[in-house]
């Protein structure tokens, strides 16, 4: 299988590079190649097979066509500016999140085969207000340029899927959390610094409220995500093909609980209140519990609690010990 | 009051423009001017402000810049290419219902002010699987291009409105009936046939079975619908833009025993029944029972009943004869 991961150098990115690495297969195929599509180079990768790490702008249809016409049977579509960005910057959000992915998905239909296109989604296509539980079958009504960039992203690969330019499955993340490294410009980084950066002893800003309630996935899991939905039957999933995955619902609070409890309360004093009224604002947008009964009963599997989230990053990112 | 608007010369679009010459105001304000925009060039209208009817092509940019650049305070954006021919031509559908839409609101964005934008979408934005009835929380996961264009449009004006780049409001139209004139390439034409042919003793076709049922308002109500889309409050609306208006659930066989009622048994025998597959099985996945009620609250008003609709025909296109 020759595979395509556009915004590989991203975390998420990373991280499903590093799964399919160890893995070997997709749905029990061997892969043969790999190429990883960013605008920044992807880290080189030690792998069995030819891997093209290759750093490019996505907006332009010379490097788009390029990518598929070496006709990838699986391509992750993970390319974005995250949301605070597409927020603060209309076009390039636009250009990025909704042209680029039409160009990518109109590339595939030149090319006249069928892959599988496993589209990067997000619980920002949805918009307060909500109900308690957001199930399958609620609204798709953004509060952000971001959620609405996505959204169209997703009607449109429900129509190229039902017209069969390819088969593709949208998959909507809840917040990714812990993620390693530095903070990006997602509006939703700070969930991770106040967990990432107490566990190595440094200290970390927590800009909203405590009792702000989120979702969210480990890296471990949204890469789990990512490959689930490569190997997946689609038939069995229908023409909607926009899934929200399942994920953990809890408070800032009982993410700092959790923190006490997995590292020592020392960590959780390395927390500083410092208020921001724009992230508070965008963050409190989003929604916070979920019923994904579609993704669990395709098999797409959540983590199963904040502690396990954090004890995945200490084993993942640091070794196994607390630094 | 300058007044813009596409798709001219399509029925809608003439229901509309007669309704303004009428009443000469919109939102008490009135009417200064008009430009009637179309693929071909919109019948001449008497009006007592100046009217530029224009043909032009909806997808070049100077065409949309050049109405745009006039700053018109309402805009009508109800140019589409309809859903059958969308399904069947796949470039031309994108091309004109989801590009077009979108470089007519960078236009407005691009001229820095703040018009009512109403833009005609489609109950053709949902898809079936179905709940009993259709609440305003229900997700849009189209089984057509067309409706997959319409639901990204709603997003983007959304999105726009919310921005402050202008103030829009979707309003998803039933299937508009009954259609005066010749059939056109709409797969629901034939709803409106089978009742306006009979009634001036001419056979008409029916391509579906009896019990399909359906979701109907009249040109007079439809016009209503978008008169008050121009005026209607949105602060009150709030961000969520898309409304589905009020109509009529019938039967096919209900909509021949109103036509019965109405007109005469021997009306009824003008009917022949030639089964489509194709249009049975794209107006099957049509939603048919709804609950509109943010649009009820919002003043929006539906017919009566299909005798009324059938009523509304004569009066307004036979001169109140049957022919």
């Amino acid at each position: 299988m020759d595979i395509l991961i556009t915004g590989a150098a991203g975390m998420v990115g990373r991280k499903l590079t590093d799964r399919l690495c160890r893995t070997g297969t997709i749905g029990g195929k061997t892969i043969s190649s790999m190429t990883l599509f960013d605008v920044v180079e992807p880290a080189a990768v030690s792998a069995p097979w030819p891997v093209e790490a290759r750093a490019g702008d996505l907006c332009d249809p010379a490097e788009i066509d390029r990518m598929v016409a070496a006709k990838p049977d699986v391509i992750f579509h993970l390319a974005a500016i995250v949301s605070g960005e597409a927020e603060l910057d209309f076009d390039k959000g636009y250009r990025t999140n909704l042209n680029a992915t039409l160009m990518m998905f109109e590339a595939i239909r030149a090319q006249s085969y069928c892959p599988r296109v496993v589209f990067t989604s997000s619980i920002g296509v949805f918009g307060a207000p909500y109900p308690e539980i957001i199930s399958d079958e609620f609204l798709s009504a953004p509060l952000s340029s971001y959620g609405v960039q996505k959204s169209c992203g997703e009607l449109l690969l429900m129509d190229y899927s039902r017209k069969g330019f390819f088969d593709g499955i949208s998959i909507r993340l809840p917040t990714v959390m812990i993620r390693p490294g530095k903070p990006n410009k997602a509006s939703t980084s700070f969930f991770s610094n106040i967990l990432r950066e107490p566990l190595v002893g440094k200290e970390a800003v927590l800009p909203v409220p405590r009792d702000l309630r989120h979702w969210y996935s480990s890296p471990r899991a949204t890469a789990g995500f990512l490959t689930h939905a490569a190997e997946v039957d689609l038939d069995a999933v229908g023409p909607r093909r926009a899934l929200t995955m399942p994920g953990i619902t809890a408070t800032v609070a009982e993410l700092i609980e959790a923190l006490g409890r997995v590292a020592g309360q020392d960590r959780v004093a390395l927390i500083r209140e410092e208020p921001d009224a724009f992230i508070t604002r965008l963050v409190s947008s989003f929604p916070t519990r979920f019923d994904p009964a579609r993704a669990i009963e395709l098999g797409f599997v959540a983590d199963q609690s904040i502690d396990e989230i954090i004890r995945i990053h200490i084993e993942d990112e640091l070794g196994g010990q607390l630094g």
